[in-house]
């Protein structure tokens, strides 16, 4: 979790900066508070490892106590974390956790929701590469969290080839081949196809998964049918919530979704903190 | 902008990291491309420093010209940017860039929208820390970008005193007081006040802006009228679009508004590259 | 305090580079030890958090007490602080301890003797960003505990106008216009005037602090009558310790001094360690 | 050089942090300007370099052309820098530039004084650890500048023997051999010596210098006389301008001075900037 | 190549430090001067770039001109490399940028001894995760120039499972099943087997690649005969060049050899430098 | 040990990157586990603090019990070490940890070896700057922990000057005088020479080390006898141990040996992991 570490470090400084000026020259260090976040909407939680390592990296003493947990559905107004301890600290975290929080709990939400879309189905629904800057490991753990799967983590662990490649490299077989000789052993390749040809063109050539380019439905069922189970299928591209139910009844293996990361949009969560009086 | 430099350093290497597999493997280094950035929906368009610094980081010898500057409307269809050089380096750069711009986009153009919804009116509309942990500098200039303002940027330049530094300081009056005495003279201090009484402690004691807290439409205008002018007023919380025309009529200087940063979505870019075969 | 911890690091690894050739081979890592920092001279001590944190930094078990707090004044001769545990983390310690509460403690102490030298007059000496590069959070934390004020911790958050800016601009008036558009509600702007005539355009522009450059006495003590409290009022520039008590009457409420930071001079602090031989 | 260009960005980012607010919402990014630096008093100059990196690093066309080299003496009044190019780099550059330049020629500039003072002696003055953190590199060059030496860089570049290391490693004569033993063959050991029993000790273990501890000027020339030559003789501790003569005189090899870095006050430099309106 | 970019930069520190003593002081800055690089045995050359990198870090304008690509036989006595400018660039990066050559050049000419041992059979040779820590990614190129085909990258682009993980997953079927469901589609498992049963049940649970442990030739023999192309095989652990021969005659896909890595020593290759006194 | 935790923070970057994508999703980060590293070869054990580092980096609370001390002799079959804590932790750490004591134990039984050539010779055994890029640090600790010794850590402690560096300086006399008035009094110089010609001169010059260049036995025998103590002589070059026996009789003071650290293999250590299931 070292990245992660180093990337909340990264959040706190651009919110804290040289320093807090309100909280700083208002609130003792010593004065012990206490605080609860609220869950103002239906949601599905993710990221309370992250919200807890905002607070200790301020203040290691302050005690983080969630009565969830990350997947758990969450009820309107129901009170997700109890936190005790330095009042400034949590002042001082209050924003930046939240932030972590609703975000990534909006991504398992949305997420939650779309595989319901889908249920009873086997496809697989499988995120992208369109994810916010910075955010690769913690977005694709939320879409986990949410029930979805996860494309590969980046350009690093999976081949895939797309029109661009197979044009500079000769054709689908030469770019299979070439790919397969240069990498890991460990590592699947996929080839984007757009037509039974080359389909066919990639089975041949070895191709583990077929990623269906700008097909209709019909055109991926006939094309699930060839494939007959030679290679995993995908489709991506344009997938919208109207239309993965269709898209699910096609056979395909997975069906890769953008808007799983790049539409989501922040849940409702609030803090509320106060002085802490003692018992 | 070295700040912004590390940043996307750091998204190429979430992305990229040892390796891009499938480019490295089959794209030959000196391969010329070229590639163009294409509007799929009417937006606003925010990011392009950014965009070209991804493809330059990547490759120094890409050539990126673009057709808009931040703030401009682009219609869907429209090409946005031409990008010529390196296809390696096109390749490996285009998820990146397109992240960062769909998202400043994405910004931007909600917020021309909210801008628009109190055209005529001299209220300005500002966001608020609630921005994504590490984009919080990207994403208040993409608020600007959109004609909205910018709340401070962090808890170091600016002093915002809330109920709870009210409560362990031992009162507004305090409060301001001790502030004022620590703080630069460049800096202001807002006092949040739920209630009339507590307005007139503020501007008794001294503060710059007041922020009405959880008051409605009649109060915050009668708020407005006690006020006069002897502070600048702001409205925080729970603005949605339809309550933002309402609000704009009272008075108030200043209406934050949280969704400027977490509610927005990413605008659909999409790039396409292709070999380049020379004129 | 990140950025604090981070900067002692760089002090230790500056100082220690791959090993500290002396005692890495001459002290065995486990033999006890204690010391004391006395004071050589009367001083205002400053930085004591900042001491122990080099110390944790090389050994958490070291135990730091110290007899006095920030800001205290400390005769000559007195023993600020007790350090006990390992021997060798003392001695790697002592030299980057005392490098930094030597300076911050001459800050504060200078500090302290120009504050004295207005003592009884509301004017308050502010400093400047005439700070050592990489110290600026640490400098401006001694000036406060020596009892003068912080002018903007950066460029960042406070606007200051200069004949430059203005020159640009299109005089004052455009240029307060497109600053106050631009940047968030709670910061203020400054403005450089040099006659009665830039002040009044000042003024008319609602500069919130108009900084007076390069009058004399009578020509301040002109301006303040003027201003009559419409805004706050700087002196800045060749301030001198004779000069102060004269620029202390005109009414001004802010003298600038780069002197606080820059000519301030290493308090005598010195560290006392031997092996413990226990009670 | 990389160390230092790290720490001109670290300089850069406390000063200018998430943006200038003043400059970059008054002077559009491709206005032209022009800047002079001058000397407000005689001072030896020290730092032109990394003036230069600074402004270079803002925005590499800056042009920086300067009239003297790291070394030379310059009369008040004279103009050392010529700059131009981007009028917001200049401004943005101003202040850090200045706060390296006038440190580094204060050092530089002091250091030359002491060393006129015993002009005609054989002695190196050298210097101490005594230096800024975060400047270690930067003032010891300064100091060589200024026609002094350096004593050893840190911890670990020189083995420097104290009465706390003669202590657990069981007296001189072990401590010297221990340090052998373990050491570099092209690393020299220093011992102090408080007496000329101690003194004959150390020549006997090896010692390749001999630190003269709390002796006067007497005592100190008594032990030169009998070291005769056997080490080099370093005098330390306390040596004001008053006593350099009188130790100079002794025929110690190296006096070393603290004071040459934490004594040492920024020289009076300022920058003029201005649009440039052409030729 | 960021990440190599910042491991140069880390060696170029750790033998800099605060700067080269001997050629700062005793070679201007502008003495020109050149170099050669010479095999001093014959070898298969690896790592040019990253050497070529070492010299441009150090002085931008040095020219780097190679007379092979890596991967080419390069005989003894042979110049592979020739540089010129800096004189101070050159001596400063030499030690570096042999360092890197010759170990990189030595793990590729011993892959390439190792490929020939079994010219003529399809087997891949692979390494495996016994890097020197730091230098993974450089040391998988190497072996790749050599001839050899790199195992995953890490822990993070392919599963492997072993003993452990089957233990407390609860066998073979469950821990395959659980890693299937987590991981993306584009990443393979390989399920570590010692006898032919573990090998049945890692085929009916569906792993991508069985990897054969602790088998001799026979056993290993028959178990690929038994698994008959439905998974790829890999042969692991203790493979000496005596060994090798007879495994490649197995059938086996893929022998992985710790020794590609941990067991390479420098090639030797050394560097004459000298003043360039021009044509 | 600041440089060697952040050095172990990079490698296990390297084998972990965004995650262990086996055993994060096979096994339940409680699950408690234990290990053993066993020798399977004699050698000098080397690199214990590091090995416990990195288990510790992963997880804090894994108790790392070592049967042995750096530089003790470990037979074949030995137990090193005893691990119990979270399985995950040690799964995880187990390769870059053997990685790291594979390698330095490897440099120290090699060291060993060599040291035990020249029995009884008082001629000192050192290393060179042929280290690994960022291993530095480590290898020469090893080195030492083999019994052999270090030579300069890098070119910032000790001015090696060579034939390069004498002519553009004008001379040995030249060079020797330019580097003595430069740096610290604690530094040696070390002047390479070719003949007796140039022995007299870096010894009329003041330096403290020759090193012979291109002699054979007889003449580094005269040279010694030459040099009769003025200076300590040092043998580098093409060291073999065959050749090792002849030099250590020669009377030279010191013999430096590339291959100490360049030509080092790892040991074999291995590490077997089990689930702990309890006393």
């Amino acid at each position: 979790m070292h990245t992660i570490d180093e990337f909340i470090q990264l959040a706190l400084k651009e919110d804290i900066g040289p320093g807090d000026i309100t909280t700083d020259n208002l609130v003792a260090p010593n004065t012990p508070g206490r605080g609860v976040i609220v869950a103002k909407q239906d949601l599905v939680i993710a990221g309370l490892a992250v919200a807890e390592k905002v607070f200790k990296a301020l203040e290691p003493t302050i005690v983080f106590e969630a009565g969830y947990a990350d997947g758990d559905r969450v009820a309107a107004g129901s009170t997700v974390i109890r936190l005790t301890g330095s009042l400034a600290g949590l002042l001082k975290g209050e924003r930046t956790a939240l932030n972590f929080l609703q975000r990534l709990s909006g991504i398992a939400t949305q997420a939650r929701a779309y595989v319901a879309t889908v249920a009873g189905s086997p496809v697989k629904l499988v995120d992208t590469r369109k994810t916010t800057p910075g955010w690769r490991v913690l977005e694709k753990y939320a879409v986990r969290v949410g029930g979805a799967h996860n494309h590969r983590m980046g350009l690093y662990d999976g081949v895939l080839i797309k029109d661009n490649h197979i044009a500079v490299a000769g054709g689908i077989t030469a770019a299979v081949a070439k790919a397969r000789q240069a990498i890991s052993h460990l590592v699947k390749i996929e080839v984007e196809a757009s037509s039974l040809a080359e389909v066919d063109e990639a089975l041949a050539a070895g191709a583990d998964i077929i990623m269906l380019d700008n097909m209709d439905v019909d055109q991926i069922r006939q094309a699930v049918t060839h494939i007959a189970g030679r290679a995993l299928v995908e489709v991506s591209g344009g997938v919208t919530r109207d239309r993965l139910k269709a898209l699910a009844t096609t056979g395909v293996d997975l069906i890769s979704i953008g808007a799983l990361t790049h539409s989501a949009v922040a849940v409702d969560l609030s803090m509320r903190i106060e002085p802490d009086k003692g018992p």
